[in-house]
């Protein structure tokens, strides 16, 4: 037999623009693309993808699953999220392994929160993952860098904030990590934002009247645009000495884009990811009773800036979209109390990631499908060390699929949705682009929109960069 | 029967980077890629590849055969260049219909000029072919560019220098036809150099005494660096103000790839393509006794600036390697007599077109495979409007394939070549990449290095830009 | 007796600011400038300044009088044009010998323009004057241009447009004497307006159907800000290129500013000067019954632009405000007879550029005094070869100065002023900054806004450039 | 009497320029600048300058004198500072009013820094004094910058290094110092240099192997250029963002004066100073047995930046050269033992400033003198808020006057200078330039080339910015 199943008659999104054609599927891998291969094999299981966009699985690179986050924890964990996942088409994520500070001041080892966190997400996940290493302790965790990436963990990150919260690292670790990754081959995402000026920003804006006033638009007040701007620019300019390569994570800034671009132009090794959240809302969700359930870091911008971020992503300085999903509750989220600078940031996302850049993107005119395609699993895949196994719809590759409907949306409601979350900030939006089905390595793990795959599937994927 | 032909068992290179592959194909079309398609169909025609590379059919989009030339023409007709051509892995050849002035005065229409091209071709060609239009005559010739865009000839020419060979036109041409381009939806290529100052510059050299010491290399001192540097920069602003499509020809310098860059960068649609010989070749060759023979227009630079085109094709300023393919044998280039300005200009290429940048850029450690078949297929077919029909290996596009070995060498020679030049710029050079075997729609029209095919065999190939 | 007269009690605007002081001067110089010089010299002649400015005398670098064009010339002579001058404050102008093309197609020599030009200005002029040369007829005229040099004619000037009025250079003319200005210590200044496309949007304007609708302002529509822009990119790529000094004249684009701005600071030898008309005037004037009247070549533009050449003003990228002076009556411009393209175009402006800048500019808030002078006076001298005799209230200098009321303003009518000219730009408008008195070489010749001098006292100065 | 005294028959820079003239003195201040003003007034003490340049006093503008540094303090305090200060033809210099971190934890005022300056500065000056002030300790500081502004200390300092010596601030600090700058009309003055990454150089060098191997020179290895340039890109970034003027102190780098270059072309408010020792010594100083006594911060770097600042000083992104004085004697250097970390840094300079700008500028062909009285002079005065009375040559100005001999050389040695320090940079160097005669507000205070003037007539001078 040829094939053990063939997905039969979509519109298959290769790297190269979208083609009529049946894909087949010996084993976990794409064996073949081409006209009439349901016909070749008539024992081979048959997917009707008719009238069906034919995508690559999507690889979000940026995810925070059950996550420490002072008292609480992120609340979507490595079931609820993998399951959320697979319903938006996202057939691998990658999480950061991150070093807690234990009682008595000592910081987990790299090693160890590697360890933690496949335990996090051994026998919960349903979709394939890998994990970044996020380095805090630079005396001690650069020691382990060389090993980690030996054993699959090429890619770490590092804060240029959250000193106050044990995660933040100064410009001679951000120096000396880019170093060391231009000569390991690795690569250093950052967190890209002003840390001292920020700092006074806040001050300004931590007022009972300033919050009284302003409510969660606060934490919107206190990150002006220069805030991610100026410190982009500073780690470009370590990249550009180091010849470090740097990878420049949720950029939510016009004024990073045009930096990236500048730099890129000059030769530095420098890349970007953005969010959907930055890509389709702005600040005004800042104001008003639920404010507080918008709040992110970076926070989102302007429309404008939402603008040119696309335009980023079409002239390429802008190389993923990923989510930065870090989900908390509406109760978890109520611990603010007026106060923005106690809000545990972040929002779901996995679940929306291909819906909304679909919806926005491609039906919205601003993006193609094959270069929505690029940036959601392509470029994930080549930068992040999956490719060739991961990323694109290829003979030889996993046969990692979305198979979504290019035209018919689904309202969005929380209620009926996989993630933990208790609310949505896509509430009530139509969205095409869900997965009508999944597939994950030859697996059918989402059919007709509903998870069928079992927990604990997923397999942890090492890296290598390029 | 599943497929007509399987090339079976090569290094497929498809857009996305090289594969194990089978390619099936069905009639002139490519119907699969995938493994095992020959168990699938065992009265398929095989072919061959393995430990081959198998790559998409070469476009040269930069061909001048039987231009007629003062009292002669390019030796290499539609004959001779279509099976030198085919032995070069190149399936698809691009002329430029270039009106005569005739006895009396009369410029010829651009639709005889083209009657006069397809005349030229048809019955005589083995590879499928295309034509730019030259425009001259603006009074006259912008009255036919509607109709030719609708009939698929989206493409046009204009020269910058040449006003006294009745070719040039003024600003004033190059920005209405600019205008025009971005209405119609067409793209204006330009061979950019400074008439005015180049013509300072041969009056300066066109000297018994400089002729006499310098020989051919008057040509090369004649056009420094910032002749063609300026004409670009002149070029490109047309294109910035009038916002129309614009393709700089067989660009030659370092400075050239700057201006580009840079333009690229703020938004112009500006886009470019280089040659071989501006790529390997360096202007030490006009010196000596055949220092005549290595004449070409814009002629050959420095080393430094092969290595800022190479550069400039890693990073995607230049997007098109094409091979400005102008034959003329020794005794047409005799007629100088010693005075360079009396030399007709122009070298042959196409046959060498894929070993030299393969040998170069491949083995040479400056390009990837991947991105060569970019530069060779996949960038001139969506380009100049001929994608998705060719250009890649995909399913459903034209099967013209170039089967080569990954190694082996063969030394130039012209005497063994099918152009019908009597001399090689690359004579005893030993390349890798000429075709094993090449297809053209299927039919294999290579076999062994040996061309097959029947002439007139190939057809015209209207075009529409994306 | 140490002073033969002492300007006294004024504020006198040295080239480091206003100072409260009295000038001395013996003979034709400034002898001393001090505090209470008036008090040491009881014998000298008093010239009371107190309660005004004393500034250096205005240097125009940029006047046409008594210029032929077509049948008729220039309206204003060196008669009318000086005592014009006098009276504006201005106490040096440099015109520019212009070669003619004589019956039969012979071109004047630069020799004989030059002695045209002082025949035109001997017995005439009120004040000093200077010549720039015109270079047309590059094979002829370049063997004059080092003679002329030492001559104490170091400036020439190009026109980039005017080819069909025998005035106009090509590229390479304009790369050869840049070359030559680089080796022999001179300065070219440039007409700089794209010929080709100009007359490709001319054309587009030059119908019945358009000249009826737009009348003059056809004008304005036939010269878009790019036809200037693209021109002097152009020029200054060819001084970046030589390294020849350039000088772009009476510049009226904001873009102008832009490209002399990026080119001064990459080290290009690149100056410019703008005109009144540039910086307070605006293309509206150009519509309505009386717009034939204001066109000029180039054209005003926008107020948009205007900032922006004030802003060049106060940044550097422009160094001179002189006039372009070039007078038509009412009368000779009604050849026009709605037909732009026939109008001769120009300006009168001696009598204004002091008051219209002063008040404009220094009550305008745009420009402080001392900035004024440089661009009036001290640079011009400076740059022209005129320092340190002109250009500057110095010790040793010339005693040439205008004394102006700071804030009394005179309503502008053509009928009560020197020029012959029957009509002003500047009708009805209220200027501070005519010249109360002006001293020439130590001479009063405008007195209480009288002139007072006789013609023909003005001396030829031969420059040198520094 | 019309003059108390007149400098007769001297070269005497005015800002447009050298001019043969004599200055009338009358009290303090110049009364008339003039051709045979001593013949005027026959009463008048005659200072003989014939064969000599006079020059406006030297403002030097960066002075540490009697400056506490650990357990030690800078050797020149301020007697024999302004001593040879007067002897090196400053007339004027501005030291920096630095709060202490008092024993218990307690950082001085600002107020309490400038009563303590002043303290040091009364009764000993011998030439006149201003005071910058250090701003460290921002919570309490800033309350006292709008009344130091008031009382005429408008511009303030900042150090983005010497965290370690608690004397750094964070960028949160210059950004809101900019803020107050931009608002009460001040200026910043930032030592830039990059803190984080400077320690982990030195880290890299501060081991026993590379002290012992490389010495002093550690020093230089372990501050590359990028210290200091993205210290400054970073400073340049915030006064962008504020609109806070900002002026960099002491820049060494080639890559800061670029840095400065293209700021002000995109009109930001920044401006910058060099000194002399970045000037004409470079690193290898730091080679050798007396390499420790060269070590400064910054350190000089290599003689291609030298001669970029040289350049920046000509093009203008250099407004300022000053000394950065701070003079330690060999004996209080002898406490680093071979460790670079703990070398109390600087030099003496305020006695040589004239002397090797001079020499190495005017007589070296790289400044003319009226550049060089700019960049000591006027520039100084106007941007430190001390013009129109002091900085240049000019009516009503201070008679504040160095006179040099114009080529005549002394041999630099240390044991003949005003200086305390038993060592100098330039010892054996033969410069001209020493002040021949210096005179304060009209009193000759050196007279060939021996201090006469008595110390504690030195006066402080309020300032206030333009």
């Amino acid at each position: 037999m040829a094939f053990d199943k063939v997905v039969r008659g979509g519109t298959v999104v290769t790297p190269s623009g979208p083609v009529k054609a049946d894909v087949g599927i010996r084993g976990e891998r794409i064996a073949a693309i081409g006209e009439g291969l349901s016909k070749i094999d008539r024992g081979a299981e048959i997917i009707d993808a008719r009238g069906h966009l034919v995508l690559p699985g999507v690889i979000d690179v940026h995810v925070h699953l059950d996550l420490p986050v002072g008292d609480t924890a992120s609340n979507d964990d490595f079931v609820s999220g993998t399951r959320a996942a697979a319903r938006g088409g996202v057939t691998t994520l990658i999480d950061f392994a991150t070093p807690m500070l234990r009682r008595g001041g000592r910081m987990d080892s790299l090693s160890r929160a590697v360890d933690i966190w496949h335990a996090k997400a051994e026998g919960k996940a349903l979709v394939d993952y890998a994990f970044h290493v996020c380095v805090i302790d630079w005396p001690n965790h650069r020691r382990e860098i060389p090993g980690l990436i030996e054993r699959g963990y090429p890619t770490f990150k590092e804060f240029m904030i959250y000193q106050e919260r044990h995660l933040g690292v100064d410009d001679d670790v951000i120096f000396s990590t880019l170093e060391m990754m231009r000569d390991l081959g690795g690569l250093l995402l950052i967190h890209a934002e002003s840390m001292d000026v920020m700092r006074e920003m806040v001050r300004r804006h931590h007022t009972p009247a300033m919050m009284k006033k302003h409510g969660a638009f606060c934490h919107a007040m206190s990150r002006p645009n220069f805030i991610e701007a100026e410190a982009i620019q500073r780690a470009v300019t370590w990249s550009g000495i180091t010849g470090g390569p740097l990878h420049i994570v949720h950029m939510s800034t016009g004024e990073g884009a045009d930096i990236i671009r500048e730099a890129q132009a000059n030769g530095t090794p420098v890349l970007s990811e953005t969010c959907p959240q930055y890509l389709v809302l702005d600040d005004s969700k800042l104001r008003g009773r639920n404010g507080h359930l918008f709040c992110t870091s970076p926070q989102v911008k302007s429309p404008e800036d939402s603008e040119r971020l696309w335009q980023g992503l079409r002239d390429g300085e802008i190389s993923i979209i990923c989510t930065d999903t870090c989900t908390f509750t509406r109760e978890q989220r109520a611990v603010w109390k007026g106060d923005f600078t106690r809000l545990p940031m972040g929002m779901p996302g996995l679940e929306t990631l291909l819906p909304v850049t679909y919806t926005a993107g491609v039906l919205g005119g601003r993006l193609s499908i094959t270069d929505l395609c690029q940036k959601l699993s392509t470029n994930p895949a080549r930068i992040m060390g999956l490719a060739p196994r991961k990323g694109a719809i290829e003979v030889g590759a996993d046969a990692d699929l979305a198979i979504i409907h290019p035209k018919k949306r689904i309202r969005v409601d929380w209620r009926k949705m996989e993630t933990n979350c208790d609310w949505s900030p896509y509430q009530g939006w139509e969205l095409a682009g869900f997965a009508r089905t999944t597939l994950s390595r030859g697996e059918v793990i989402v059919d007709d929109h509903r998870v069928v795959g079992e927990k604990g599937r997923g397999v942890w994927l090492p890296r290598r960069l390029g």
